[in-house]
C-alpha cells in the first residue's frame, strides 16, 4: 500500500513579520502538493503588543519568562491574530486551512515546565505521546490543512506557550506512523552553508553519520547545532527527512532542490 | 431514520466577563447530551484591551465602528484569548472542543457591510448559503464540539467582525437540514418575562402566532423584539425551537424547563 506524502512546514517570526514575505510564503505553501501541516511562531508582534500594553518582558538569567500577562498576549497574538490572518490568507488561495492550538481537539498536550533553577512560567514542554495523530489525520483526510499556532494546553484548563520548532517536530514524528513525512524548517538562509559568508555554498544533503564531522570542522556551529541535533532526532524517530532552507524556495521542495536535506 | 439532536448555544459577554459564571456555564455545557455547538461573543475584554492599547472606539451616529486597529483587537480577543480559554476549559471537562472562526475550514463567509450612510468598517454580514454544514457536520461526527468565535472572513483574505447572535442563528438554520436543531440564547434573565420586574414570571412557551399579541400588549418590548423576531425567522427556516434563558439554567434544557421556548 502506498503511503501518502506529508509535509510539516514550520515558519518563524521573520516571515510572519513581513507582509510581502508572508504573502510569497502563503502562495508557495498553498501550491504545495500532497498533505500538509503548517506550524507558525508569532514573531515580534507579541513583543510589540506586550510593549504597547505596558507589559514588561520578564527575564531571568537572560531567559524570557511567560508570566500570566505575557501568556495572555501570546495566546491573543499567536492563536488569534497571526493564526487567523494566516488561515484567511490561505483560504483566499483556495487552501482549506483549519487554525489550531494544541487545546483544539486536544491535539497536543504539554506539561508546565518544572521549576528548577528558573521558573519559566506558563511554558509547556510537549508530551510526545499526547500528540493525537488520529484527530489530525481525521482533519487532513477530510480535506483540511491544519495550521498550528505555538500554544498548547495541559488538559486541566491551562494554556501554555510552547516552542514552535518543537511542535513541528513532535507533529512530524507522530504523523510519520501514517504518512511518508518530511519536516521542513523555513528560516532566513538558503540552507546549511559550507561557508557562512557564501549563500551559494548550500550543502544539499547531510547524513546522520556526517554530523559529527561537520561539527568538528566548525561548519555546523552555534545555533545550527541544536537545529541539526533535533533534525536527526526526528529522523531517528521515523521522519523521512528534515529540510532547512529559505521560505522563498519552498516551491523547490518537489524537485528536491530546497535548502539542505538531513537524511538517515 | 431518527434525526440526531443538536444544540446550538450562544453565550454573551456577561458570561465571558465573569470567571465564576463562565466556570458554571462550562460545567453545564460540557454535561449537555447530544451534538452541540457553542458560539461566544467577546464581552468587555475587547473594549478594555482596546483602551489599554490606546485605541479609541470610533463611533459614528452612535454606532461602534470596526476600523483596522479595532479589527486586530477583536480578532486577538475573540478568536485568540477568549476562544482558547473556553476550549481549554471544555477540554478540562472532557468535552472535545474545537475552536473556530468562520475562516477556519471556510465554515462561514460574510461580506463587508456595504457603506450606505455609515461605514461600519470591517463588519461582516453573513452569507447564509456560505455556512458549510458539511464541514461542521464532519467535525461533529468525528467527535469534536465546534466552538465559534464572532469572527468570519470574506474568502478573499479579509477577516470580519460579525455579530455572535447572527452566527448562532445562521449555524442553527444551516444545520437544521441534518439535525433536529434547538437554538439557545443564554442571557442575564431567566427568560421572556410576563412582568419585567418579576424574575419568576417567565413565559414558558411562545408560538409564532402569539408574537404580535405580546408586542401589542407591551410584554415583548425594546431589545426583546428583534431577539424574538430573529427567533421566529430561524424557526420559519427549519430550526425546531429557539430557547432564551439564563446560562445557570442550562442543565434544565433536557427537561424542557429552560427559560422561554419559541416554537412554530
Amino acid at each position: 500500500m502506498a503511503v501518502d506524502k506529508l509535509w510539516v512546514i514550520k515558519i518563524g517570526g521573520n516571515i510572519i513579520d513581513h507582509p510581502e514575505g508572508l504573502r510569497r510564503f502563503l502562495d508557495r505553501f498553498a501550491s504545495l502538493r500532497g498533505r500538509k501541516v503548517l506550524v507558525h511562531g508569532g514573531g515580534k508582534i507579541a513583543t510589540r503588543m506586550a510593549a504597547d500594553l505596558g507589559i514588561e518582558a520578564t527575564l531571568v538569567a537572560g531567559r524570557r519568562i511567560t508570566d500570566e500577562p505575557m501568556l495572555r498576549v501570546v495566546t491573543m497574538v499567536y492563536a488569534g491574530l497571526t493564526n487567523k490572518q494566516v488561515v484567511a490568507g490561505l483560504q483566499a488561495r483556495k487552501c482549506n486551512a483549519l487554525g489550531l492550538s494544541g487545546a483544539d481537539g486536544n491535539s497536543i498536550k504539554a506539561v508546565k515546565r518544572p521549576v528548577d533553577k528558573i521558573d519559566y512560567g506558563f511554558v509547556g514542554d510537549i508530551l510526545p505521546a499526547s500528540v493525537d495523530e488520529e484527530a489530525i489525520t481525521t482533519w487532513m483526510e477530510s480535506g483540511f490543512v491544519p495550521v498550528f499556532s505555538a500554544i498548547t494546553h495541559d488538559g486541566g484548563g491551562q494554556l501554555l506557550n510552547t516552542n514552535a520548532d518543537t511542535i513541528a517536530s513532535a507533529l512530524a514524528v507522530a504523523l510519520s506512523s501514517r504518512y511518508d513525512t518530511s519536516l521542513v524548517y523555513c528560516f532566513e538562509k538558503r540552507g546549511v552553508l559550507q561557508n557562512v559568508h557564501d549563500e551559494a555554498s548550500v550543502i544539499p544533503e547531510i547524513k546522520a553519520a556526517d554530523f559529527e564531522g561537520l561539527q568538528a570542522a566548525g561548519i555546523v556551529a552555534d545555533g545550527m547545532v541544536p537545529k541539526l541535533y533535533n533534525a536527526f532526532d526526528a529522523i531517528a524517530k521515523g521522519v523521512r527527512e528534515v529540510c532547512i532552507g529559505h521560505a522563498d524556495d519552498l516551491h523547490l521542495l518537489h524537485e528536491r532542490r530546497f535548502g539542505t536535506r538531513m537524511v538517515r
